[in-house]
This record gives structure tokens, C-alpha cells and sequence, in this order.
């Protein structure tokens, strides 16, 4: 399984994914679900997969022979639009399905993969989408800033009450991991490492790039603190009256 | 969609279901899913049910007719053991699917209807048991003293957090409740009222049915003061200094 968020905020955007993949519980791996492909000055554009390793390995491995073509070949160092990025990785997508789902099929197993690609190209401001496993694509919008890949019940709840265009990145960034912490605790094949990136409006360039494994001071001690406050404000809520 | 919670106490049980049912978002409606089997004194049976309304309404309406059988038929008024009573409804279920789900898989529609059933027989402890759609079921344990049906993830890092078998009834009623809040924010298929029964060990008699309707005092005041300590004790977290 796969937890993944994004957002798109005044301020910038965050990008974040977990790094666990397991086919069966005796299986279980770490590959980063993150690919940059950033030019200083020029573009910074981020994906985020969920879904089949073998089919997301694919549409990554048919996003980057077409990035390492020639010139004329459209792909996500020269499309001029974020939209246009969207619809190579859309056309990718839909590549592997033409490629895998009938053989899969046969084995009952239905091919899925979703990714999230945003970010800013010179010229436009910021933009997010949300690829289905049909290659078809949504974007963010004012009203609902941020795309969650994976098991994203548990994390949801939090990014709900807090997040909203003017949240402040630092306070966003927070936010997020605590989705991850949520998700984490309720479901084991979500785990660290995460790889966190923030993309400061604007900049054409990538802001930062974090790691979070394994012991890390802050994710430990917001998680530590994340679960004493719940069980304190739980404890301070009145009982019911009428249960006697 | 539905959302529903049952718990296995030291103390005793606790069951609650929403009453919300939709075919579609134009076609939403109020059904309770709970529905008790009580002889003071001798037996308390609770059951919850999720899944297709059609399905769980067809279950429920065999185990009536056994129950107003004669004396000589096996029903949840006269088996000895709770463990017999989840066997009926096993058989319940997969006497449905015999009728409906040839029929229903001609418009790829899949039968599927959980239910919980739970309470106490002279001469027992407490009994929970999870019906699964197939017809097989799980009992719960001092692990795992509790089960969800339907909408469960939003909910589930609350229980996860709270509950275990030693917790004393109000703690574990609020707990349920904040449950369905998480629930019921993050899924608009999950609505009020809220059906909730205490049934204290050893009575054999239920303690309280309540119905939390729109605009219940104490649901309404927890709603906005779990919010509130929620947002509070996020406030206070100190933000990633890495982050700038």
C-alpha cells in the first residue's frame, strides 16, 4: 500500500510520499514513490505513484525514455503547460494498460495505478492533478487544494480541519505528517522513510528535499506529542450523564 | 454506506449504528440496524447489519420467522449459546445469497451484508461475533474486543487509541461517539440518528436504548469541543525548523 499528499497552497506546494511497497506481508520493500524532474529557472514538476510496482514502474520508465529523447519529442522537460505533463503521464498510464491488463486480467488481478503530477512551469502559475489508473485527470482547485494516493482514510480527517489555500507552509508541512503518523498507526503497510519536498511559489525551483526515517527527532516527537494531546483533550471531554 | 460499533467491556457492551441508507446520493433514508432479541433475565441479542439494504432486510426477516416459529424451530429466542445464534445468522446470509446473487451478478451487482451479533445467554459470558458476507464469522477477544462494520477507517484510530477491555462504560460511549463524528465528517453517507445501546454483564436485561438525533445536547457538545481541543493541540505543536 501507498500513502501520498499533495498540496497546492499560496504559499508553494508540498509533495510527500511514503516509501513502503509490499505484495504480501513477506514482501515488503522500500522504493521511493517520488521523481523530480526539475530545471532551475525553468520548471520543477513532481510525481507521486500508487498503485501496481510493475505498472508504476513502467509509466515512470516511459515518462523518462521520453524525457531522455530528442528534443521534438514531448515530455516533462519541454511541455510548456503543467496540463500537458498531466496528459503524457495520463497517455503513459494508458500505454501500460494496453500493455499489461489483459495478460493480469487472466490472473484476476486489475491493473491501478494512480499518480499525482504538479508543480510550476515559467509562464503559468503552480498546478496539481490527480492521474486516475484510466489515464483520465483532475486539478486541484480553491476549494479543495490537496490530492491524497492510497489508504487515504485515516490520514484524511486532519488535512480536512486544517488545510485550506492561506494555510502557512510550515504549518502545512506539519499537518501532513500528522496525516502520515494517522495513517501509519492504523495501517502497517504504510512506513518510512517519507520523502518530503516543498516547492516555494514561483521559484522554479525545488525549495527543499527531506527525508524522514526511521528516529527522526521531529516525526518522533510530533507523533509522541500528537498522541498525548489527543488523550489528553479526549479525557477532558465530559462523560455522558444519561450512562449510569 | 453505514457505520456501526460494537464493544466487549469488562463492564458489559456497547453497541451503536447510524440509520442512514442511500441507493445514490438522490435517494437517501432513515432505517434503524439494530435490532434486539431480548428475554430479561435469560437473554440479551443484539444485531447490526450492513451491506446491501435489500440483503440485510431479507436476513432480518428470516431470523424473525424463525423467532415466531414454535418452540421446536432454532432461532435467536431459544439456542443456548450466542455462538449458536452467529451460526443462524451465517445461515441467514448464505440462504440469501441462495436467492439473490445469481440474479444480482447479471447487473454486476455484488451481494455483500456484514452484520454483528453480540450479547449474553444464561449460563455464558458476553458474546460478539462478526458475520462475514460469505456466512463464516469471528469472535471477538480480550485483543480485539471490538468490531466495525461499514464506513470503519475514519473512525478506527479513536477506538485504537481508547479502547480496551477494562474501559469503564462512559469512557468507552464517548468513545464510540467521537468515533462516529470522525466518521460522519469525513462521509456524508453516515448520518444521525445514532442507535445506541449499553447492556451491562450479567444482567441479562438491556440498560438503556438511546437515539442521538440532530440536535442532541450531549453529541452536539462533544462534536464542537473534540474540535476545538483537536485544533488546539495541533496549535501547539512546534512547526518543522527545517522548513524556511
Amino acid at each position: 500500500m501507498t500513502y501520498c499528499v499533495a498540496l497546492r497552497l499560496e504559499a508553494g506546494m508540498i509533495f510527500a510520499s511514503d516509501s513502503r511497497t509490499n505484495a504480501g506481508v513477506d514482501q515488503v520493500s522500500t522504493f521511493s514513490k517520488m521523481r523530480v524532474y526539475e530545471k532551475p529557472g525553468e520548471r520543477v514538476i513532481v510525481t507521486l505513484t500508487s498503485g501496481n510496482l510493475a505498472m508504476t514502474q513502467g509509466v515512470i520508465e516511459i515518462l523518462e525514455r521520453r524525457a531522455r529523447a530528442d528534443e521534438a519529442t514531448r515530455s516533462l522537460w519541454n511541455v510548456e503547460s503543467l496540463y500537458d505533463a498531466a496528459l503524457i503521464v495520463g497517455e503513459a498510464v494508458r500505454e501500460m494498460h494496453r500493455r499489461d491488463a489483459a495478460f493480469l486480467a487472466q490472473s484476476h488481478i486489475e491493473l491501478h495505478s494512480d499518480l499525482i503530477v504538479g508543480g510550476q512551469i515559467a509562464g503559468e502559475a503552480p498546478r496539481l492533478f490527480h492521474i486516475y489508473s484510466q489515464g483520465n485527470f483532475i486539478e486541484a482547485t480553491d476549494e479543495t487544494p490537496w490530492f491524497q494516493l492510497g489508504e487515504s482514510k485515516y490520514g484524511k480527517p486532519i488535512l480536512d480541519r486544517v488545510i485550506s489555500p492561506a494555510t502557512p507552509q510550515k504549518e502545512a508541512a506539519k499537518c501532513v505528517l500528522i496525516s502520515f503518523d494517522s495513517t501509519m498507526k492504523s495501517n502497517i503497510s504504510v512506513g518510512l522513510p517519507i520523502d518530503l519536498l516543498w516547492y516555494p511559489r514561483d521559484s522554479l525551483r525545488v525549495g527543499l528535499r527531506h527525508r524522514i526515517r526511521e528516529g527522526d527527532p521531529y516525526f518522533t516527537m510530533l507523533r509522541a506529542r500528537w498522541a498525548g494531546g489527543l488523550r489528553r483533550v479526549f479525557a477532558e471531554l465530559p462523560e455522558p450523564d444519561w450512562l449510569d
